[in-house]
């Protein structure tokens, strides 16, 4: 006998609104009729009385394919028997569509957060699941995007000053979420373009993956999983430490000079004190292009040392040890900034 | 015009000795007769009137292939022919081998400890490469072995209280090696074991690497080389953090008894507070199998907090706050802990 995946999935989009006191609020949920996204609908219209949530359903038509104003129509329809408002987007009729997964992803939240604008909405829910929180991660590995990568999937993260992403799904598994939907009779579109669409992420789905669990580790997803949490706790942890320090030791003084307190940093491991001069780069919003593991290494013995008085740094920047201080000057009038 | 592998191989390995002031000292170079053991040889021995390195070879004769006492005459000869000693070593005959890579890893290593011992070498050589450290991370990714196991092989490490093995070959390339060594006209024993003496790491070796370059990323290497390096240099930043906090904050009163000064760790980061309580149940040698994310999170919870006043762990460790202290008591006399 299946054991009903109803109850666990309801309970983890529960747990995931009430932890983040999401309540009394009005939602968007992007929908774009697949399995995954018509889960996600149908449990917070599951919840909807329970969290006092107000839903409203975006659906982004790319017009990339022949089925795509098929698509519209099966979710408007599923919205219209379940009554949920739903709204449909289309491209700007002036924009040239290259058809690029890139340029349909960007084109997509710009409209949805138009529409949460327009409704007033905090929230926008994507059903991201954690199928494509292990090929995130395995793609990060092997495209090399450092420990940051390994992080994966945000579950929420903030798209403007009024509006917040999240994604409930994003504990469940696909497995899961088919076999809900099939206890609950529901049909959903496939998705013809996800076998082409994006590549690289369809390779690592279709032959990577299974490669991996067939003959090194059957655990291999939750090995992945495990890794970018661990990612992600050092890397919070990281960011605790780091804020106070830049608090303490850093002044932004303008858009391109910088006073770090040598004083405040001196004692603290290279590793931290690379940390929060990465961060202040961040901060400024100066390149970081052609900054190495050298250079950085450079700027903390500056710190921690007083030596070298002075040092030249790509973007260009100019660090000076004065007294002290340390001064990071940012030259715009270089060719090389501009070129940027 | 193919460029020389001599002069760039043999500086990297005169950096490694001289950076950690390795010099005037007996080395023992573990060497099978492969390309890479014989490439380290061969460099050491050209830079040991340099370095005034006193080289021993040490061989250690598996028995488990018809060819290795081949392997064993190979070794000897060369030797022999640079006048530089040479030792053979044996299993055990009391022992009966399985054949595991494990068994004789183990075996061999062994053997090269009791090597260091009689000749009072402080050094052990072994031959591992770039390509080696790029398998190794890519191993404990597929495997699950976490952050710590991303850092994949060290350069050095202290095998006992008088000996450290060292790997001066670590960031040269398999190719590299072998062209020099066709560069010198020095022949090598291929191992034929190689291609299914540890049947997961020939599969990385031949399959899943090779896919990865081709269908994913032709730099898939380097960028697995530096997600390494960023997970060694976070590890050894929270070490530098953790060992202070370790030294104000816990107490080892006895081999059961641990004692948390919580008012030092309270205000510290949940993540420093986890790798403080981790390393303290490493340095007590108490058992962490069974111990979760949860328990760990318990344990900061109550120190940052005080409550609960008393949790039960796993080991079984029991945790019971005490006016401002937080004590640990190792419960031997279980029989969960008698069957670990």
């Amino acid at each position: 006998m299946t054991k009903s995946q109803h109850p666990a999935l309801l309970s983890l989009v529960r747990e995931f609104f009430c932890s983040r006191q999401i309540h009394e609020t009005t939602v968007i949920v992007a929908v774009s009729g697949g399995a995954d996204s018509l889960c996600l609908l149908s449990l917070l219209h599951q919840l909807s009385a329970e969290l006092a949530l107000d839903l409203h359903v975006g659906h982004f038509n790319h017009q990339l394919r022949p089925s795509a104003a098929d698509d519209a129509e099966f979710v408007r329809s599923f919205c219209s028997q379940n009554s949920i408002p739903c709204r449909i987007g289309n491209p700007p009729s002036d924009v040239s569509l290259s058809g690029s997964e890139n340029e349909s992803r960007n084109l997509r939240y710009e409209w949805l957060q138009n529409l949460a604008a327009d409704l007033s909405a905090p929230w926008i829910a994507v059903a991201h699941t954690q199928d494509d929180q292990v090929e995130t991660i395995l793609h990060h590995i092997v495209r090399g995007t450092g420990l940051r990568g390994l992080r994966g999937i945000p579950s929420s993260r903030k798209l403007n000053s009024r509006t917040t992403l999240i994604r409930p799904l994003l504990e469940c598994t696909r497995a899961e979420i088919e076999a809900l939907l099939k206890e609950l009779g529901l049909e959903y579109r496939t998705d013809e373009s996800n076998r082409d669409r994006d590549f690289t992420r369809n390779r690592i789905r279709h032959e990577l993956l299974p490669l991996l669990k067939e003959s090194f580790n059957p655990q291999v997803s939750d090995a992945l999983l495990k890794l970018g949490k661990q990612a992600d706790r050092a890397q919070q942890t990281f960011d605790q430490l780091v804020t106070p320090l830049i608090e303490q030791a850093v002044t932004i003084e303008s858009a391109d000079r910088i006073v770090i307190d040598s004083v405040q940093l001196a004692g603290q491991p290279m590793g931290l004190m690379t940390e929060v001069l990465v961060s202040v780069w961040r901060q400024a919003n100066w390149p970081r292009r052609g900054l190495t593991f050298e250079h950085w290494s450079q700027l903390t013995e500056m710190i921690k040392h007083g030596a070298p008085r002075s040092i030249s740094l790509p973007g260009p920047v100019q660090a000076t040890r004065r007294k002290k201080k340390i001064e990071l000057l940012f030259d715009r009038t270089s060719g090389e900034s501009a070129s940027k």
